[in-house]
């Protein structure tokens, strides 16, 4: 593992465990194992620790998903797919999903953090599109606000960062599994309402 | 309006804003326009204060919950009103909400928090307890997890913290029926498969 990698896997447990405004470089230097300077010699500031631990998980996820809306299957099995994308980046890399999804970067104003907020709202506008895309076909209920329901599906998958324990006995499958049978074919058993 | 309560609502305003961990008991007493003392003659603590702000909403959100369980309707109707009791909470009072729900509390030792982190799990108990006795009526599917459905449910609502904005155009109203056709039928069109 070179240095700069171990750097940012060290910073995530600690932003994690704490969170990241409680974080100082000193902090991540500690468990690391260096000094400050150490530190500084790859990166310049707290938020750029940060943006270089999240961006390569949005950025993979994005382009994943662009890959999905543009394959050849059936809206529901987009669905499924993307459902997936999104679920198993929490699976090895839990622990960076779950500080990607702190709301405290949100807050700061750091300019760095800027380019998140970017790649997350780009990643958002791909689901409303593949929904969208859905309901021009017909395989989707045409009736609901398509930005609603990626941004309800999307809540329901990013929860998981405030309750999803991997040492538990739920798998990630599971609950890919079921997150897909709510959404596509809802929660009620026997028959649709007639439309 | 009393003392006590222009603190808890200037408090939520400057929570909401700059986050709980940035806010001080001067900052608070700022927005108040008074000195600190003012406010700790009210409250020992700055997680007593948002003990106090969030505590009422997640009490009151309890017992509505408890109502609807209780209550003489159908599985699907139930989970409507739980639906529509959790989101109309976002309405009026839409800053207490975002600020109950940061997950920064959920990070601090602060004991006065363990009262909150007990009320909070209780409600989502709850909201397991709904979706089990739907399926054991056979009016849920009941081949899913009865507490990753209600986790499901109610990340999509609470995800509303990080989204919505209630200037903008689309209306609780609007969500709550979106969510509901979401996970009571599903997004897909036409007939559920055969199961």
């Amino acid at each position: 593992m070179s240095r700069r990698i171990e750097i940012l896997r060290r910073a995530t447990e600690v932003f994690e465990r704490q969170g990241v405004n409680r974080t100082s470089i000193e902090d991540i230097a500690k468990a690391v194992g260096v000094k400050r300077e150490a530190i500084y010699y790859y990166f310049r500031s707290r938020g750029e620790i940060l943006l270089r631990i999240i961006l390569p998980q949005s950025t993979s996820m994005t382009m994943a998903l662009q890959g999905i809306i543009n394959s050849n299957v059936s809206d529901a099995d987009k669905l499924r797919a993307a459902i997936r994308n999104h679920l198993d980046s929490f699976n090895p890399n839990y622990l960076e999903m779950t500080v990607a999804l702190r709301e405290e970067h949100f807050l700061d104003d750091d300019p760095k953090l800027k380019e998140l907020r970017r790649s997350w709202s780009e990643y958002s506008d791909l689901w409303t599109r593949l929904v969208a895309e859905g309901q021009e076909r017909g395989a989707f209920k045409g009736a609901l606000n398509p930005k609603m329901v990626a941004f309800g599906i999307l809540g329901m998958c990013n929860w998981l960062s405030r309750w999803y324990d991997p040492s538990k006995d739920v798998t990630v499958e599971e609950i890919i599994e079921t997150f897909y049978t709510m959404t596509a074919h809802g929660i009620l058993d026997g028959q649709p309402p007639a439309a």
